[in-house]
């Protein structure tokens, strides 16, 4: 058997760095690269020239690829399906043992023809990205192609995305989408714990299930509750955050509830409060493309160069520690380099939004407690009481620095416009 | 009442910026600054020319500062206190209302006389500091307090410390104090939910119950299991994160156990394995204390410019997304910014040790799954399959530069030395 006698759909073990690989031989468009989709569902991209030894293990059948045409149920909703690339695609297709690179309705439908008996599926291709490949030009994009969308009238929108960064594209369309009036659900895969099951199916025919029941509008994500492939969460775009390398149920709520489970049979629970826009209108505002944004975390042994290396940029998420701190040690000076951090920050705080998370992920900023808190705030750094996660805060900032006069970010970041910042609980105003 | 008027122990009730403050004067050495210790707990600094009013509460009586013979009982072990700030040291004289910036054994004792049935009590002040000042300097005189009270030959030392950096510092002496053979337990606290309870007493508490009982040597951390005052977890000194800005369980295990649960009553649960080093020899190997390691989450947008300011490093900490990624795009080019991406690091990894982590905190990073991992290892990006929170990758790489060459850095960066580095599950061995 040589390297390019292999063909789309062949199973495969393949001995690289004296390790075996088995697998489905998946469409590449490189020559130089043969693409193999692992029996965990992931893709894994191996250069020919490195490969030792390849064997058949099996033929693959390949479902034809052909349209078929769905016979559309008119009892049933129309939901669209957005697909943007990720585990989640390959997660599909690996079930039925078919390759294919696209995710056309025929083909989900092919692989898991209960999702047939929900709703009438219609499906288009938008990228074919790994998320953490995502910048701010595809959140436009992506906005752009739920608004076309909305001219086939769907009961709602499915938007498959990849994980890594799915929390951060949830955040964007939730700001950029403001006063929709269904529901736009993401949905990603992460890998299953056994192979026959995906935990794609699942996390699809919640988020189907959801919204043919559901009156909310706007963005949100549908994962897995658990490691069962039982139940799902919804949850909140801006408030959730993937918090697993590889768990199914990596998305989890942070300084929030979420908004529901549901199930396969379609049962929900309502578990907090949700947007309902019926009567707004859509009026996009979009990501300047090439926005300056950092993120900075504090850490021990900090050097104030760390600071003004962002001179230029147009805005800066700290992550601070604890309740929202940096090392500007206002009460003694014990080392230079505290004083130097100090000037620094307050330099670069005249001069762009410099706006305080915590990296503790959960909590609330609260620079009123510390005197380097109140430091901090009479320096400028924005951001006091809010309690979004720094990626919440970074999507944010770059949003309103792309919309709004810099007066009009510096007042609007600690304020909560959709949802985004959670009002203070009396135990909260305790301190 | 005159600003100049109020001594500290006075309780009073301040107004600044139209708020009201109610708390106790605390010692402040800064002529303008009043220094207030809320009924929370915390303290707050507040500049004498921005208060608009200030009213008597009540007198609070002071606890007598002049040192107090406290009987050595025999029966009882002898535990060391080295004190180094943060809130825990305010905490524990609030409950007592007297005003004492100190932590001596007498006054904890007084504060707290519970603690004088448990064990001989010697207590060190060794710095006043918040925890998110501290720097690779303060873990070597630490470490070196620590060596020097060995030589009294205490069953156990209790190090105070604020909490914000807490899971860094017990990191660091955990690499510097290899083969200690008595437990060194690190104790902070948050504030409390109620006035009248600290949740310092039941940390201190715990932590000298489970000294007295356990075989466990080297550093743990010892804070509340939750937000009830009646069980604390000793956590690995590794493997651990505060994850909340302010609940009383803020400190979290992750990708580990816990080591132990402990209540007031000294019953012990031990959860997890835990190094027991008694015939082990005192090695100490320090920290550099001017290395240079920065720490870069991935972001999207993010510009190879934030990657190329690090030039000039020792060494970078990445917090990828998901497994471990980083948007070099190594299958299509998307941007020229990718691109760019791709090649700073490539330049950078070249030169210096750069880590791979996962800003999902939980989980391990795994470069081998997708294209795009496996293009970062090519590049020479280390890390591969560890699941160390950032934090300690930062801790552990810095301490690995002060001590060892490039080589052996690149060679001991992914492998476990300490415990740092949990072994792969049978699961995570299907992915």
């Amino acid at each position: 058997m040589t390297k390019s006698s292999v063909k789309e759909g062949d199973f495969v073990e393949i001995i690289i760095d004296e390790e075996p690989y088995k697998g489905i031989i998946m469409p590449s468009k490189q020559k130089d690269i043969i693409s193999l989709k692992l029996e965990s569902g992931y893709n894994l991209n191996l250069k020919k020239s490195k490969i030792k030894s390849m064997r058949y293990l099996e033929k693959i059948n390949k479902i034809s690829e052909k349209k078929q045409m769905v016979p559309i149920n008119k009892l049933l909703p129309k939901i669209s399906i957005l697909h943007t690339g990720g585990t989640i695609a390959s997660k599909v297709d690996y079930k039925t043992g078919a390759v294919i690179s696209k995710f056309t309705p025929e083909e989900i439908l092919s692989t898991y023809p209960e999702l047939r008996d929900m709703a009438n599926i219609s499906s288009r291709f938008i990228s074919n990205m790994w998320s953490e490949d995502m910048r701010f030009s595809h959140y436009n994009i992506l906005a752009k192609e739920v608004q076309k969308e909305l001219k086939n009238s769907p009961k709602g929108i499915i938007i498959s995305h990849g994980t890594d960064t799915l929390h951060y594209s949830s955040a964007a369309l939730a700001f950029i989408l403001q006063g929709i009036n269904i529901p736009v659900i993401i949905v990603g895969a992460q890998r299953s714990s056994d192979r026959g099951s995906s935990d794609a199916f699942l996390n699809l025919a919640c988020a189907i299930k959801f919204i043919i029941k559901t009156d909310l509008t706007g963005i949100a994500i549908c994962m897995h509750e658990n490691e069962n492939d039982e139940s799902c969460l919804i949850l909140s775009a801006l408030k959730s955050r993937k918090l697993h390398t590889s768990r199914r149920d990596a998305f989890k709520p942070v300084n929030s509830k979420p908004i529901a489970r549901i199930n396969l049979k379609g049962d929900i629970n309502m578990l907090s409060n949700y947007p309902k826009n019926q009567n707004s209108s859509l009026n996009l505002k979009f990501f300047k493309e090439n926005l300056k944004i950092g993120i900075l975390k504090s850490h021990p042994n900090i050097f104030s160069k760390e600071i003004s290396q962002y001179k230029g940029y147009d805005g800066l998420i700290l992550e601070g520690t604890g309740l929202g701190h940096f090392p500007i040690s206002v009460t003694d000076s014990y080392t230079k380099e505290h004083k130097n951090i100090f000037n620094e920050l307050k330099k670069l705080a005249k001069n762009i939004p410099v706006v305080m998370t915590s990296q503790t992920i959960f909590g609330r900023v609260n620079m009123n407690v510390y005197s380097s808190g109140r430091e901090l705030q009479e320096i400028g750094i924005l951001g006091n009481l809010n309690d979004m996660t720094p990626e919440t805060a970074f999507i944010k900032l770059a949003w309103l620095l792309s919309n709004y006069s810099k007066k009009e970010v510096r007042e609007m970041i600690s304020k909560n416009l959709i949802g985004e910042i959670s009002e203070r609980t009396n135990k909260e105003f305790e301190i």
